[in-house]
Parts: C-alpha cells; structure tokens; sequence
C-alpha cells in the first residue's frame, strides 16, 4: 500500500476528508454492498451498478461472461470501483454550506478474471456473505454450467482514497449562526422491511436461519 | 428522446428489465438523489458521487470551479451518470438465482456549464429541493462570492436507459421450488433518524417547517 497518494486519487476538495490507509478503505468497503465500476468502451465512459466483495486486499465482482463489462474488465482495461454510503443531510443556515454526510471510497486499477473452480466457488460465497451471512449454507450450490456463465473478476487494492464527511454543520462558529434557522444533521437510516415470500413458497417451509436471524439488524 | 435505443445504452443481459422511456427515466431520477458521475481524464476512468437534480429533460450537477470533474466535464467530455436505488435482495433458493431488486438509470451524455446568476440561483434551489423541499426559504441564499465559486453543469437526457428488477425470484417453477428452503424478498426500508442539533445552535430555535414536515416520510 503507497503511504503517499498517487496524483490521481489525491483529493484536492476538501483535503481534510481524505484518507489514504488500508483500514480506511477496507472499512468503507465493508459497509457497502453496492459499487459503480467505470471503463471506458469506443471513448465513452460508462459506469454500472454491480454487487461487490471484499476478499483480504482484493476486491470481487462478478457477471455474465457475454457481458460488455465483463469482456472490458477481463481484458485489463483501466476502471474505477467506487462505493459511496450516505449517511444523512447536513443542514446549515445557508445554502451553500449545506452538504451531506457520506463515506466513500474510490479504487483504481484494472481486474482480471479468477478461473479455478474452486477459487470462483470461494468467490460466489463471499458474494453470498454480503447478500446475507449464512445464506450460503441453505441453497443449491452453483451447478458446473452456471458456474460457466459466470465470471468473476478481482482487482487488487493499491491506488485508492477515501473521502468521508460526518459531523454538524461548519457554520456554527460563522455570523450566520446568529440567524434564527435551525442547523443540525437529519440521518438516514437503513433497514430491512418483513420478509415477503415467494407466491411459489411451499406451505410450511419456515423462515431460514440467515433471514430470521437479520431481525433488529442493519444491512450493509 | 430517441424510441429505439441506441447500441450504447441497449441493455442486452436480462433485456426484459430494461425500459428507454422518458417516464421511466424521470421515474428513477426522481426516485434518487446522488448519482454516480464517470469521465476519463488521462485514459483512466474515474466516479465520483455527486447529488443532482432533474429539471424538466435536464440534469444538473454542481461542484467547486477548481474540481477535476468540473473541469473535465464543463469541457464537454463523455460522461456517464448513474443513478441506482437498491430496493432489496431476492432470495431464490439456489445460489445463481439469488438477486437484488432496484431501479437504475444510466445517461449518457456531455455536460455543458449554466453561466447566468437568476440560471444558477435557481439549479441551487432545485438542488436544495432534492435535500429537503422548502429549505431554501429557511436559510441564507449564496452570496455573489459564493455563487462564483459554485459551477453548475447541466446534461440534456437523450440517450439513457432504464434497467429495473421487482419482485420474487425467478425460481418458483423451477426444479429447485422443491427443495425447503425458504424464498422470497427482504425488501430494504430507507427513512429520516431523529434531526441532531449542531452543537453551536442558540437555545430557543426551533426546529425549522422543512425539517419537522419530514416526520414519517421517506428519503428520495
């Protein structure tokens, strides 16, 4: 890991948000579930929403062999994966110091495609993780032809910044906080709503243990 | 707005998820609030989370003058913008069918800068909206310095397409309907904690109409 960062993800907006260490990355990542991956195909960027993994300093992502981001990625082409957790409003007295609290991180670099079954089957089980712990346990394993159709592809985390911003807002110290317009954060919270079962669901099939036990619990 | 398509943004994995109608497209923008913005500077890709705004067939952004996106953008390069909403996991009883449900946007497009001061007041209004409808009026507007510093990009949406998954999984008629294990949707819930005072707000103020009216509604 470069203590220093490379001129490409050295945040240049508000210096004081970023950082630079493993733990930091890996901490945001492991809130998340969801990353945009950029590429670039004919000179157009395009960025596309994907389930992701963290695997000790890699980062996994998966799709249909046939796919265009897949055939991109495979290939080496330069990308970008990034996660972004919002986490609530920052309501300040004037507009343009209202903002919003957030972490995020940006990963550059290139993918290349993990071939071994054992190793893709590894993979899909550190997807499933993210999905829900233990869910791996309660299905049908991949069969060799779905394990065919998907490819799964990894990226080594090297050149990355985390940018982060919690806390109230930054005007309680300016002469806008004389005026009488209430400043504070307003959070967002996440959750899971009642599990709603498939209209195929056979009549007596309880809950699986993975679902009953996310009761009172936060998604990534 | 194009009814076929263009090759670019037609959506050939799972293409019955996929819609290229303006209402559907204002649907998922409306549903959201940051987005996802991709541009290539130097051949590497980059993403870079941002909140945006739709007015009417347009999409705006805004960001610091100085800010390598703003730079690269207001120049007119590719971009693409993404938005996603993750409305839950799809729990199929095997590993292949597992899922996600959202509702996702990706534009494809250049952006181009709004130069007036009434045009730039009013793309900050129309941000302020998404953050919280009516905040404007509570707090102080953007000085001129302020506004300087603040460039405003706005996108036309042309070419852009919808891809959107709902409900249960797909393997009710399958082979794997037989097996007992449990199937169906953990929908993901979204909503407003309770607001935090900046530490420095005065005693005695309120909390402001924008904020309490929040009060059992859901976040974009």
């Amino acid at each position: 890991m470069k203590r220093q960062p490379s001129a490409r993800v050295r945040v240049r907006r508000a210096p004081k948000r970023a950082r630079y260490d493993r733990a930091s990355i890996h901490r945001v990542l492991d809130r998340g579930c969801i990353a945009h991956v950029s590429f670039v195909s004919d000179e157009q960027p395009y960025c596309i929403p994907t389930l992701y993994a963290r695997v000790g300093n890699r980062v996994l992502i998966h799709g249909s062999s046939a796919s265009r981001m897949v055939r991109v990625l495979a290939a080496g082409a330069p990308a970008c994966l990034a996660v972004t957790i919002f986490d609530g409003w920052v309501l300040a007295r004037s507009a343009f110091e209202t903002s919003a609290n957030y972490d995020s991180v940006a990963l550059l670099g290139s993918f290349r495609p993990i071939e071994g079954v054992e190793e893709k089957l590894g993979a899909l089980e550190a997807f499933m993780e993210v999905v829900l712990p233990g869910r791996w346990a309660e299905v049908r394993s991949p069969s060799r032809q779905e394990l065919n159709g998907t490819a799964i592809l990894e990226m080594e985390i090297d050149e990355a910044s985390v940018k982060t911003r919690n806390g109230p807002p930054d005007d309680d110290e300016s002469p806008d906080a004389e005026r009488d317009t209430w400043a504070g954060v307003i959070p967002l919270t996440r959750g899971y709503g009642l599990p709603e079962p498939a209209p195929g669901l056979r009549a007596g099939i309880a809950l699986s243990p993975s679902i009953a036990r996310l009761s009172g619990g936060r998604p990534r």
